[in-house]
């Protein structure tokens, strides 16, 4: 059996959302989950849930106190530093010591990469470890942008290690049976665009991955790529250009069906293609973001997760756990700096 | 009476959409066009079209011939070089010798701007011309995007430049009353960001502009800033995740709308509420992307503009031109280099 550690005090309205996406991910995958945070406040949510299985006995749910909490005002790396109670730095620490074989969390992007890169530490031959995106293409396959945040200026050499753990993220994870793998640039021809990305083109032709050359902003939804490299700070930019715009839309979308009586009958009409629509489109289906390149799982969720997005967080961390990732990655970084 | 000139050879379907978008702006708006490009091929459309003006007498419609044409596939500038009997060209010509008061284009982008830069020349004291995206802002306001591709790998003085310019253009031609600055970066916080961004905060606080600080991608569309400052490499990743994600949310819409048949019912009575959203969500409604800092209008088209869009860029061609824009930019940093 799988076992994941929640940060239950992570996210805008935990432990509420943590607690129920554990239970559900309990429930609906056979995972054991251990709730970190304070004691008090997760009991007395999960008090409020049936905690019976279906095979009878109760889930696997356990609970780990933490005395301090991380919040979103925190300075991430003096938080990672002096924060040393908290219940980020606890999940961590289950990973690190073998009590839990991944963890997510929902709080504090910054200080939740600088405790994993501390507690857990980096695979061996990792330069920079990588948050990934996962973004909903439209041909319904999954395309992994890397990197999403953790590194900004980067270096060439960064990038075609991004390039890498990319790939096997999607393939090994995520099942996409041979990546494409995309470097995010501002013209298809390889002579478009900066500096960084005309250095890393021929360090990504080097490796032993499907590498397509140059793909541009829309190919995070086209799906011409499956794994799309950047820098962290093209990246983040990206990603929140990306929930902006589809924020704005849904509510445009909204306002103007309600502007009309005929559209309030259309929209009713409607409704189960709008909930397919928005399905295919929301964020909360595909989980969290994968911090790649640490040794051990560790998925970051956004701040505003719901229990949906928690479920499938943890559903995410149990699937990296369950692949043999990091060490693909020890070995393909191995094998690429013997032949180079 | 005002003068654009519109290159008939530049878009994808060119010139059916340029000699359609040129009648409907000189009968809608009473500006003089000068349609450039291949004579017969222009003249040929033409003769589909009504050309009587209201008043009796026609439309201020003038054909002028160019031997060449400069294709999507032409290296930009290469093309700028050699092509000088291009539509393109030409066009940036009329501008030069004062025959028209500006110009658009829905031809190749990089070629478009090195002809701008080449044959109108910059304005005194701009280091670097940049392309500006405006983008439609939740709160009905426009929202301008400086840079998004005239300039990749910038210096902290030239993001500076492009806030003030960006700022002009939103007060002088959008007639934002004060409008609000922010620098594109990854966190609201000023130390969030890399080192570009962080070289150009002191730079930008430093200019007579209302500076709001870093913003992050989803402010293109939160109307929370006016003007968005970044290099145009970050910007033309934004632009085209904006694009499409746009394009893949409404095709999505529409197939899970006309999956069942309670929802093709639903479509047919919320068919005014999806317009209204179309049209608040369509680039076209826009126009062009204004080229900041060269001496004239250039205003550059997407390459699948239609008849609509190519309406709107004259449009906002016809506004630019005749605020007093170059003048004030170049007022503008001499005032600045006096004071710094």
């Amino acid at each position: 059996m799988i076992t994941i550690a929640v940060d239950a005090m992570g996210g805008d309205k935990a432990p509420v959302p943590e607690v129920e996406g554990a239970v559900q991910a309990a429930r609906q995958f056979g995972h054991r989950i251990i709730l970190v945070g304070d004691r008090d406040a997760i009991h007395h949510k999960l008090d409020t849930h049936d905690l019976s299985a279906e095979s009878g006995g109760s889930l696997p749910i356990e609970v780990v106190h933490a005395t301090e909490r991380i919040t979103m005002d925190d300075h991430a790396a003096k938080a990672a530093r002096s924060k040393k109670g908290s219940s980020m730095h606890s999940c961590a620490r289950l990973v690190a010591d073998g009590k839990a074989d991944g963890y997510i969390s929902a709080g504090n992007t910054g200080a939740c990469m600088a405790i994993a890169k501390m507690v857990l530490g980096k695979v061996p031959g990792v330069d920079r470890p990588a948050l990934s995106g996962v973004f909903p293409s439209q041909k319904g396959t999954p395309v992994v942008v890397v990197d999403v945040g953790a590194n900004v200026d980067c270096e060439a050499a960064m990038l075609a290690q991004f390039g890498l753990m990319g790939q096997i993220y999607s393939r090994l994870v995520l099942k996409v049976k041979r990546p494409r793998v995309g470097l995010l640039s501002i013209g298809e021809e390889e002579h478009k665009g900066n500096a960084l990305t005309r250095d890393a083109t021929p360090l990504l032709k080097e490796l032993d991955i499907d590498f397509i050359g140059n793909v541009e902003g829309r190919d995070l939804f086209s799906g011409h790529a499956d794994v799309i490299v950047c820098d962290g700070f093209v990246g983040n930019v990206a990603l929140k250009v990306a929930e902006g715009l589809a924020e704005m839309m849904s509510r445009m979308l909204k306002e103007s069906l309600s502007a009309t009586i005929s559209s309030k009958i259309g929209y009713a009409l409607s409704r189960s293609a709008f909930k397919d629509f928005k399905k295919r489109v929301d964020y909360a289906e595909i989980g969290g973001a994968p911090l790649l390149g640490v040794k051990g799982v560790c998925i970051i969720c956004h701040g505003r997760s719901d229990a949906n997005a928690i479920k499938n967080a943890i559903r995410v961390a149990a699937e990296f756990a369950s692949s043999n990732m990091n060490q693909r990655i020890e070995e393909e970084l191995r094998e690429f700096a013997r032949a180079g």
